[in-house]
């Protein structure tokens, strides 16, 4: 495979812009194609046969873009549907953002409790817990859906009184118990940061999926003889299957206002 | 055609619930398809090729089902695709939520001013405001995107003080204004009605859809010679794209917990 073929990276919607802007920090040289399924997000609340039939629907998308790695870019399809997306992929690596994260994030407990937060499918999933369980038998996993804050990022609304309210009542349970870790389990999630940071307990470390994630594809390319180091116009193309023009004002926030690209509506 | 025929409902999701939970008091005796799409809601953040598109697809399944009427459920699609949807249904009568909401809201004003609120779909379609117009040039809409109110719905989150700050501020420009009629412009939001009416305008009227479009269903079946009125045991069919379960959870929200059936998953 040539190591100038692109890097592909898919979301449900344009959460994993979180994660690809982490990538494109670490691996500047990189083409890359981002794919978010804004036609039909949010997948988080779906049930697991349809996060399924998409995740399938999305991998056949890069793969007939000739991409040299897939990065699956959403919690969600990490924790539901990573096998069927790794069989659609064949030979071609697919690194998800659980198991990275969750490495990173058990070497920064004392309690060995960790919390985590994403959508009703990632709790429900139950991937957290088979994960964090696989790196030692003291790991013990909080977790709780939020199934609000999705929409609430996607609408831009990431501070304020209700905001604050609903994240309260989402993180109870975890503020009340013994955890000093709290992964957002959903790409969308880093933009609600300050205020989870503001109703959770104050010694909580919180910890993202994008840095971890980034790390391990370049360790993936580099294992694989994949890195592009050299590449000085790196082409980085964004396709949304909805709402181009929105999905760029959303895009903006995450990139503080300097997205790097334009934003193109596909048919998968 | 047959006037034992059920006649089709189909919404994004399960707020055209609403809707028929009117057209079973008024129309007791009738059999019914209710189709929500909640494998792609919500509906009302796409745009408007994305959803003209979904729209096509229900409207032939129900078609296949053959139907006698349909009814469209859903401010959105009746604001964005009703037209697409007329084409496909051919000679099959089609129902739409703003018409008859609309003709019932212009007999409630005396300042001739109306507020509505809906999806960014529906309020961005105009569809309201030519409605309005088209029964009398004196009247005006006032309208308001509420992007949020679905997902809230759908979780369940319809009081307490977070959701009363999400609705006051979404309500503020109407409450400033002059409009003494407020139309729910989407299916979902008669569940949001308490909130809805605590933070507006002492005096302002709040319509919805529910009894208006069942009151003209009614109308256009007896004009087409279509009433089934004397079938004892009516036939109820309810189909979701995804969650049957949840989807059975919320519809009880809508029906006091008397939902009328069982909720099958169906793929379209």
């Amino acid at each position: 495979m040539n190591s100038s073929l692109p890097i592909g990276i898919f979301d449900s919607g344009i959460g994993g812009l979180t994660v690809t802007a982490e990538i494109l920090k670490l691996l500047p040289n990189e083409n890359l194609i981002y794919l978010g399924d804004t036609a039909r997000v949010p997948y988080g609340t779906r049930d697991n046969e349809t996060i399924k039939k998409f995740s399938k629907e999305l991998t056949l998308f890069l793969l007939k873009q000739k991409v040299k790695a897939i990065v699956v870019a959403c919690n969600t399809m990490s924790a539901v549907s990573l096998s069927e997306i790794k069989e659609v992929a064949g030979k071609i690596p697919v690194i998800d953002v659980i198991s990275p994260t969750v490495e990173f994030a058990v070497t920064k407990t004392r309690t060995s409790v960790l919390g985590v937060i994403g959508t009703r499918a990632t709790t429900h999933s139950g991937a957290y817990q088979a994960q964090v369980r696989s790196l030692g038998s003291q790991f013990i996993v909080v977790s709780k859906a939020c199934p609000l804050f999705v929409p609430l990022v996607e609408e831009g609304l990431v501070s304020g009184k209700s905001v604050e309210i609903i994240a309260e009542n989402y993180l109870k349970d975890i503020n009340e118990g013994n955890a000093d870790v709290l992964i957002l389990g959903c790409t969308h999630y880093p933009m609600l940061a300050p205020v989870i940071k503001k109703v959770s307990r104050r010694r909580i470390k919180i910890i993202d999926s994008a840095f971890p994630t980034a790390e391990k594809l370049k360790k993936v390319l580099a294992e694989n003889k994949l890195l592009n180091l050299k590449n000085k116009k790196p082409k980085l193309i964004f396709y949304v299957t909805d709402n181009p023009e929105r999905s760029l004002q959303i895009a903006n926030l995450f990139f503080d206002g300097k997205f790097p690209g334009k934003i193109e509506k596909v048919k998968i």
